[in-house]
């Protein structure tokens, strides 16, 4: 009834290239610190149970199979076919890529080649700047090379991305981060010591470099997605919450730039609230369905009480499994028929209302706020 | 089934006289920073659908009738006598209104008069502060004039209310808020340095003078209503939630004022807590309802959870349409027959015990807590 | 369909060996600073409601019947009665006691007796410093006698538990209680001022303390459950929630001591995400069910969102009243019940595969983490 025919993946990582054992496809199953407990397994989690759920009928095996069962299969038929089969079945008709992870996955256009799909990059801010460092001699280089880097990317990037928010670093600066860019004073001390001490490979944790580069992204126009979460393991758990965005919020009203905050959850109703104060902030609804799996629906309805409904993006949040963007794809496409098919069931939405709503946030929202087509 | 015969609205404002257009009216539909967002429209949000599903009937349109058609309906009736339809068929029995909002808004009385209900003041502790300093020509007139207007209004308002938890000011001063009144050097140096500073019409935001000022209140002995949200949108969002109020809440613990949290959500839960924890404490349930349209029954559920049932209060938090008070009451009375009705049919609750909570919750609490009739 | 065939209670205390009447009954059923508000009773709260649905039929009257009838038969029957026949219809089959509170209340293995069950004891790190302080004469013999206390209940308590991150001491050390043990100058030096300030039967506050306590029961390797909720009524409400323990939960990883986190509502949510990015974190889904009666079911779904479900355990939460215990094995079948029955009928779960999970939970979890049977 209501079904929107086409999905915007407005976040998403590439899927591994490489075959898969029962451990390293369990690894990819959550992001925690270390293996599973004792006694434990990560086929044990609502994002175990739907990819058994969903992935196996796509390989033509039963629902549900055992997981020892599906790698089988899985490996009977290769990564990339079964890349290619379950990237296909998603309903995914355009990704849009964060490229900024390590790891040997499918870059943009090939993720988009193996689904059948339109696919556009989205550049991450800090991976941008440490390639900028890894080649650069001096501070005055370095730092021209990064206006010229982050600008030349906004002509072919769909958008950046930054974790800034949800790093250790991003976290110790706090709300300093959020008032206003650096002074050029402030920014030369920070890279020539930052310059002195790394090595190559090493990660941007400098929080006034951090500060600076997500000025200048918000300079350049292209949407800026922010990483609104608890952050990543790595991070203190717990510290961020999209609360702690406000101050940058408010600073970047009306320049003309458009936030979309990622990864709210269980913060995710601060994310919406957000959404619905400031008329640049958009949300994710996407990757913490995933997560939540069989409770997808009620983080879903969560998110829609407050944020209004052009401000709503889909995302699966996937990366190393394709077995993941079908998840997120199929948990949302549920979830958003069973919410607004059960308003529209109680006379509180008009079934024209929800089915109009269903194909914004679905794929119209980001068409708009990317530009695509 | 479980139906309260009546509803009285612990906290809301007054209607606009003005006759509204499309724009004018859907600006009134949220609280956000500027415009909607290019391509985005805040009757797409779940204000603006409730609006569409419950008022349109009212004035012999088709529930969920096209934005434009209802507010033609409603320029043919006049804002007069839309108010005096929507109003009289909201079943609200008696107004409690917050009159410390600028705008073109009808007065206590008179909204009782367009509701054919009950109406009674809510005095906002700022805007008397401001009043005072207006007329007051030193500082010992202004603090002698401001305790005066304080306990002068506790005769005859029925509460007061306060937003500096969640104002600028407050959030800096933070936890001291919390703790005891300042000291009355403290108080004349505050208010010294902000008569000197402010012109007439300027906001009270110094932090001593609110904390002085909520501390007048409490001596005064009417409920004082906190605003305990993340905030209106000049603040910094999400910076504060009712944790903030611990501080404050355990330090007038016992001294026979009540105080009750409005506007809490997405942080309700911990508002509920509160209630349930503090003997004075009470806990709004309504406010959020309007906002959060078809997921007000998961929001009611919640505040359910943890607030002992003769410590939660309904309000609208209706302010400029007399649509949001039809909505804020109808969402209430559905939501309260829905959760409490299904508690029924699983045998969880007696239907004795349901109904008898639906009134205390719809009017009986407020009753008691505000001393009516 | 989804029964587990028994429980381990991981988490409760003794009942109350006295007769209890009206109003000292009353006063069990919630966590509040002082009596309930004039004009309200706390058997209007979803714990009330909960112990009036499932009690009165386990001592013969019909479901929901008036409070006062209950109190009186269960003075018919007395407290020893009334305890036998309530705890050995709660189903649940073995208890882990805290008995680190004061209070006429059954020992552990009283209480095992009287359900019927096995029981364990669980060792109050607090508790336990007091003791020693009480019998050891200088700063040497303190330090000494505290190690050998922890290291000797190590060899006997099922786990040790600790108030420390919601104590009031806990709270205002903040951040610093995450990182690491104190230094050996800075413990003789707080536990010289300590036992030169206490007298016999003082409280532990002292944040220094509290932290070298909390590491040498890392130290044991038994598993340390931590309160991880906003606090007990004499700490400053809401200030606490599960994102403080973060640092105190990255210093423990891969150290091979199990943390469980207890009282995480309203925070939950935030709780259970550790438990998914931590091994050696495992979450409490039990406690907050007895608190939130017909709420249940959706605080249940809430943490099996993220928590992996061999990360989840079970517990009543009890204190003082059999009927809590009850309540608690009750609500938590029930809930779920409802919510992996719901989850298998709309196809997301397998049957077995909810089955598994409901014993894992229920009992499977807590027999392997703290090594029962």
């Amino acid at each position: 009834m209501i079904d929107p025919p086409s999905l915007v993946d407005q976040y998403c990582h590439g899927v591994l290239r490489t075959e898969l054992g029962l451990g390293t496809f369990e690894a990819q199953l959550a992001r925690s610190e270390g293996p599973p407990a004792p006694g434990t397994t990560l086929f044990d989690t609502q994002t175990g149970f739907a990819v058994r759920r969903w992935c196996p009928p796509l390989l033509g095996l039963e629902p549900h199979c055992p997981p020892a069962r599906y790698l089988a299969r899985r490996r009977e038929l290769g990564a990339a076919e079964t890349g290619r089969r379950l990237l296909r079945a998603s309903g995914i008709t355009t990704y849009l890529v964060d490229t900024g992870l390590p790891g040997d996955l499918t870059g943009t256009a090939e993720l988009g080649t193996v689904g059948a799909a339109e696919a556009h990059e989205i550049v991450r801010l800090e991976q941008l700047a440490e390639q900028v460092a890894d080649t650069s001699g001096t501070v005055e280089s370095f730092l021209a090379n990064l206006a010229e880097s982050v600008y030349g990317a906004a002509a072919h990037a769909i958008a950046f991305t930054s974790i800034a928010f949800t790093s250790v670093a991003g976290i110790r600066q706090g709300p300093a981060l959020a008032s206003q860019p650096p002074g050029p004073g402030e920014v030369r001390g920070a890279a020539a010591r930052w310059l002195a001490a790394r090595r190559v490979g090493d990660e941007l944790r400098d929080p006034v470099l951090l500060r600076h580069l997500l000025w200048i992204a918000v300079a350049s126009g292209r949407p800026l997605q922010l990483h609104a979460g608890p952050g990543a393991p790595g991070t203190r758990p717990g510290a961020t919450d999209p609360a702690l965005l406000g101050g940058f919020v408010r600073a970047t009203a009306g320049l003309g730039t458009d936030l979309v905050l990622l990864h709210g959850y269980p913060d995710h109703r601060h994310a919406a609230r957000l959404a619905g104060v400031y008329p640049h902030v958009y949300v994710d609804s996407g990757a913490a369905l995933a997560r939540t799996g069989a409770g997808a629906a009620t983080v879903l309805a969560e998110v829609l009480e407050l944020a209004p409904f052009g401000k709503i993006l889909f995302s699966s949040g996937a990366q190393g499994l394709p077995e993941l963007h079908v998840v997120g794809a199929r948990l949302f496409r549920e979830a958003l028929a069973r919410v607004l098919g059960g308003w529209v069931a109680e006379g509180a939405w008009a079934l024209d209302d929800a089915r109009r709503v269903a194909a914004m946030i679905a794929s119209g929202n980001a068409g708009r706020v990317y530009g695509l087509e």
